[in-house]
């Protein structure tokens, strides 16, 4: 089986070095694709190896599969949909375009008797993508959360650790863990693509991608990170989605996650999916869920299945209409001017939407002027929450907006 | 795809339902063979479905997939066997077969066309196997580390809680977690066979059953568990195994882990496996690792991989020696009639082993003459420590004998 690679960057190198390695049987690394692939030749590589910057090379040559790791919609999606189009497979880690026309394209994969696997595009280095079409295929999943950006995990948990958000940022861009403009990671667009692709895998559910609403973990404040130890809590970034009579629940965004539960024990830039089945119950994976190794570790376990002849089973999934209802516990965060009246005005929001308040907590060292104090409230459906908070987002005794959080149980 | 069901106990009941529930493509239950199958008729079943309590009439008949959840190796083993050779596929949780006859089987399955699958057979209601099957082939699995076996788990985690070991194995028999002989889970058996397909499948190293080295839980004392706790560690009865340049290490046994690890967090009868690989470093997956329907998942699981077609990676395994040597840190734990000069002849035997004290611990409130004490070494090989232990076996101080068991790290 002959594989030609489209990019040529720390995960594409990274499949190229484990290929050379690891020699896994009836693998042949044919071409290696990239612009200005002069400068990009590497002398380790066999001596067969095509180097190219031409597309039409690798489409037009005898190669078996592409391995597409550039990225982004286009040109990826093009380079993928032709190379499905002349019968070769396809495998890619690229999430936004899976996300986007994973349906469409495993279509055109299957007409043509060719294979589109993309066990690298949902927390590369750990094998849930697997792991639930193979070994969950035999139950029906009903829920889904999941820490799916080390980016966002590495800046909480070391907000949690006292650090300021900025400072964090700044860390994770020199170490090469987030982007210059970050917004992709930290307002919750990468790890709300692999959502919806677990969401078509595990719940059967076909979603759109923009139909789920994303919060930015900017929000957060390092008050909120000492508040939620107080609650027994952490703060992580979590991707959930559930199955519901009508549809799907899926929302994206910072959640309180109980010091207890497996969420708070990953760190860093570790990822974590938890699965819940109807007969199996909860199954977590965790691990490493990018970085060029554990990537292409997932890219040469799909080329791999491909070389044995293994094929993804076609479970259907069904178009499914997306809401972000989720009945759960709430903490809101205010930071106020302090003056008498201001719990009342709040508790009288929330009672207007028959939301109950659980507790009620406030620091002693603030200033009065800048003071956070925090509400926490019984389960409640996000939409009612909003609208309570909407009922005082104009009061004068605010010198933030309140920002609100769900809590998820152990 | 015709499945005959070998076995209609908890698990054979649970897929049976399972089957009828989910109605997965292309599947349909044909036989259900088990001994006085009158009384086993469940009314619930498709009515097209032949109960016997004759194998042949199995044998001979079109189904494609015998189901075996009969266990032990025989006459189990010779059922799967004669299926294999009459060309049907085989789909088992029996994990004492597959650890001592999954190579031949798996050969001869190959030399039918056949198949052979054992999602089952450990950990059940996690995707261990079909992740390291398909998700991590691509690495190259040096380590792995699991608590496979839920009854030792519910045992130590309760103990940890403050109950004693007696009075666990009972409410552990009353509940259905642990028969009337207990041996096969506290003693290890049960994990070793498990931990013997592991090493199969993630350090594709074929190693014998009977020579990995097994210490029973029944050693553990209450006292462990507290000065375990001194050491922000608990104790989990652990299957591990290592690749060595010259065979594998592996051994099971009552393990201390620290609070902050995974294992710690795995409560009742949670199972665990870590897996470490070269390029994707740690993977952990946890969820129900036994019980009727966990199980049943992973059969149900298997089945549609082969009603699809998915055929399991041929992943070649070496024949790999033996040892139960690792170099960790030790707990060793003595229960003494209090005298001078205990500590210096421990230290004295310790120290002709080059063996390193970390530290020593006496919790006060013992009496003299039943006085536990702890020490810890710093890593040393299990052999050295074993010789260590001997030299003073035989002290008349010794109230019992010395317990020793291995330190995790984070």
């Amino acid at each position: 089986m002959k594989v030609a690679l489209l990019g040529f960057g720390t995960v594409g190198s990274s499949v190229a070095r484990i290929l050379c390695d690891l020699k896994p049987d009836g693998i042949e690394l044919s071409h290696v694709f990239n612009r200005g692939i002069g400068r990009k030749k590497a002398d380790w590589a066999p001596p067969t190896v095509v180097w190219t910057e031409d597309f039409d090379e690798v489409l037009h040559s005898d190669t078996d599969v592409i391995v597409e790791l550039v990225g982004g919609l286009e040109p990826a999606g093009s380079w993928v949909r032709r190379a499905l189009e002349a019968g070769k497979s396809a495998v890619t880690g690229n999430k936004k375009l899976i996300a986007k026309d994973g349906i469409e394209l495993d279509r055109l994969a299957r007409s043509k008797g060719a294979h589109l696997l993309y066990g690298a595009a949902v927390a590369g280095g750990i094998p849930v993508i697997p792991g639930l079409q193979q070994g969950l295929a035999g139950d029906r999943i009903t829920r889904i959360e999941g820490i799916l950006n080390g980016t966002c995990n590495y800046i909480l948990s070391r907000m949690e650790a006292g650090d300021a958000f900025a400072d964090v940022l700044r860390d994770a861009q020199q170490l090469g863990y987030a982007e210059a403009n970050p917004s992709e990671d930290v307002d919750g667009y990468d790890a709300r693509a692999k959502l919806v692709i677990l969401s078509r895998i595990a719940l059967r559910a076909a979603i759109d991608v923009d139909s789920v609403g994303c919060r930015s973990i900017t929000e957060v404040d390092a008050v909120d990170l000492v508040y939620a130890r107080d609650l027994n809590c952490t703060i992580r970034q979590i991707a959930k989605a559930e199955l519901r009579p009508d549809g799907v629940s899926a929302t994206v965004g910072p959640m309180l996650v109980p010091l207890r539960s497996p969420f708070a024990w990953s760190r860093g830039t570790e990822n974590m999916v938890l699965v819940s089945g109807q007969y199996g119950g909860d199954v977590v994976f965790s691990g490493h869920g990018a970085g060029g190794n554990p990537t292409a570790v997932a890219v040469v376990s799909d080329l791999i299945s491909l070389a044995h002849g293994s094929k993804a089973a076609d479970l259907p999934s069904r178009a499914a209409q997306v809401s972000g209802e989720f009945e759960l516990r709430h903490y809101i965060r205010f930071i106020v001017q302090d003056r008498p009246g201001i719990v009342a005005e709040i508790a009288g929001a929330l009672a207007a939407e028959k939301i109950n308040i659980d507790a009620l907590f406030q620091r002693p060292g603030y200033e009065k002027g800048n003071l956070p104090f925090v509400v926490t409230v019984e389960p409640c459906a996000a939409s009612a929450l909003r609208r309570a908070i909407d009922r005082i987002a104009h009061a004068g005794w605010l010198a933030q907006p309140p920002l609100d959080m769900p809590m998820l149980g152990e």
